[in-house]
């Protein structure tokens, strides 16, 4: 499953470094000349050690980064002050090894939260993973939780490529919640554009797909721009390419979704801004009401009128239609609506004469599954 | 189950007016004079016809209300200009047998969104709930939808009584969405006094109960105070009382919830204000992960600090500390905890080093039965 076009200057790599019982749980992206990075973190209050360490190195090194180091099986979150030193040595020892500032190391964890993470179980890892043979999908499945696939992305327009990874159920899981996603490509980009076109493509992708509502400690979207294409994108043709494949992974992560068993995108119109169309989509697809509606066929307009309105964006109409494919719910059609409900993968439209704003938004249904993934977890 | 303290100068009746396929469906509480009137709405920007029509009759009459008339299955609510009719035919009607001013009856309905509902059969009724024997059981059964037992409270402090009235799970239905509460009194209470304490109680009461996050198109709380016992309360004795019929109340609601099989009370403390503090609290009784940890009694605290931080309240301190009963649960004895998490009710206190703020607020857990309830409803 190696994409075919794997960006210039790249590689992946991955071991099993005794953090999970068993498996692949360390990955390594690495480039072979500094890379300009941008990242967006997770706005939870109590944020990981790993994500501290990141954020810190990001704005230390001047947006330059060589690696990125990322562990699933331990959080390394509410661990205090040993959890911040834990994440520091890990990256001291990359950096040692790669012969370049600590600060030009990018962190990430994923797993159980509040149980101390081993440096050294890390650290006896590391000469395996630089000296490693690069294999995306190695990668892709070491960063892997709760997920049941692992999840990759690639593109190239023009000369240049852009390879994305991404772990995460589309409900996020007890202990393992994080949605993690790193991007790396061979663009000659600077930092501010890089940066720009990030948040563009994340608002649009990971931040339009619903999981239940919550963020995870641990949460973060990281890029690499190594240049190493000698290509310079035009901006706005770059942030499109990167939307596409935040897109894609995104998807990958909605259809993954704990206990789902249907995918939906969910497209707004009529609202009064872009911005607004996305509240209200998210509101309609985190709603339990709607997404056990979706689960169970049930063509319940109702539900998803009430969840448009609880999302609290004003609307100067209250004309509201609804479609399902091309089937009309309100006063439509209920049988052939509950047909089409019935898919694994449909669309549902909601116009609402309110202005020229408009959203995507993907989601899952609410299944049995996603109650019993959650309670059976015993700490 | 009538209360003992049934204030002076109310009836509260009820009967079957065709609105349901069977059993009680329609609601009248009565005042022998005219009464003082507040009220709660929802927040829901499509709000159903009857709050319409009930926010502007509370306007209208100067906040004096002779009745409020309730009707379930049938929310009317989606239904457009022919659902305001409907409203306002059923408040004439009302108001002709009765001899006051159409705008001194306050409507509301529960049930089916997007159906017409048949002003003939709820004006048909009218004269049987205006001749009905007082029954507060029969009165609370004619307004639930999906709940499974009567919520009534009731209190007489120093001669002046409050008995309140509610409908609503826990977490709220497809289509039958709505938490309703009607209280009445007999205390003499001018009308901003009596607001005041409604969204005072309001918040420490049905606003701490959380449901799946969904407001419904019908939500109201409402009040009526007819001074028939001649005794007007300090301000904060009032207060307090109608707190403890709507916490009362507000309780049982949460121990309705769909599916639910436990009850938890949750303490905030140390939140930098009250208003943070319910905020924090909200976050984290919603979290489906939370919710599904109580019910798996699984110690997984976690779950708990990723939800307060994820309420986006900021707090001055990282340190915290979580309580079952009396078993701290960080690094604490998670066995113990376990065990405390097997009851059918708990108490989780989480302290937060970042304040004086303090708020308790009221949930259950989250099952398989909530799925089911909501997926296997068809419109």
């Amino acid at each position: 499953m190696d994409p075919e076009f794997f960006p210039t200057g790249f590689k992946a790599t991955a071991t099993a470094a005794g953090i999970k019982k068993s498996g692949l749980d360390l990955g390594l992206l690495l480039s072979d000349r500094p890379a300009t990075a941008a990242a967006v973190f997770t706005t939870n209050t109590f944020p990981a050690a790993p994500i501290l360490v990141s954020r810190l190195n990001l704005s230390e090194s001047g947006h330059k980064m060589r690696a990125v180091l990322v562990n699933s099986g331990n959080a390394n979150a509410c661990n205090g002050e040993e959890g911040l030193a834990v994440a520091q040595k890990c990256v001291s020892e990359l950096a040692t090894w790669l012969g370049c500032s600590p600060s030009e190391i990018f962190v990430s964890s994923t797993g159980v939260i509040g149980r101390p993470l081993s440096a050294e179980r890390v650290c006896d890892a590391i000469p395996s993973l630089i000296s490693g043979t690069s294999s995306a999908e190695q990668f892709s499945r070491a960063i892997m939780t709760t997920d049941t696939f692992p999840k990759v992305a690639s593109s190239e327009v023009n000369g240049v490529r852009i390879l994305g990874f991404a772990k995460g159920s589309g409900m996020i899981h007890p202990n393992m919640a994080t949605m993690l996603s790193f991007v790396v490509t061979d663009a000659v980009i600077d930092y501010l554009e890089l940066d720009r076109a990030l948040r563009f493509a994340v608002d649009r992708s990971f931040n339009s797909i619903t999981v239940d509502g919550d963020t995870s400690t641990n949460d973060v979207v990281a890029i690499l721009a190594n240049g190493a294409s000698g290509i310079s994108p035009k901006p706005e043709a770059f942030t499109a390419q990167l939307m596409d494949v935040c897109q894609k992974l995104a998807k990958t992560i909605a259809r993954d979704g704990e206990g789902a068993s249907k995918f939906v995108e969910l497209v707004i119109e009529g609202a009064p801004s872009d911005d607004e169309a996305r509240t209200i989509g998210r509101s309609v697809a985190r709603s339990p009401l709607v997404k056990t509606a979706i689960y169970g066929s049930d063509p319940n307009w109702g539900r998803l009128v009430a969840a448009v309105g609880n999302s609290g964006v004003e609307l100067v109409s209250n004309q509201i239609e609804i479609y399902i494919d091309d089937i009309p719910m309100i006063h439509g059609d209920l049988a052939a609506a509950q047909e089409k409900m019935k898919a694994k993968e449909m669309r549902i439209r909601i116009v609402l004469h309110s202005g020229s704003g408009r959203a995507t938004v993907w989601t899952c249904d609410f299944t049995e599954g996603y109650i019993r993934i959650n309670a059976d977890y015993t700490t």
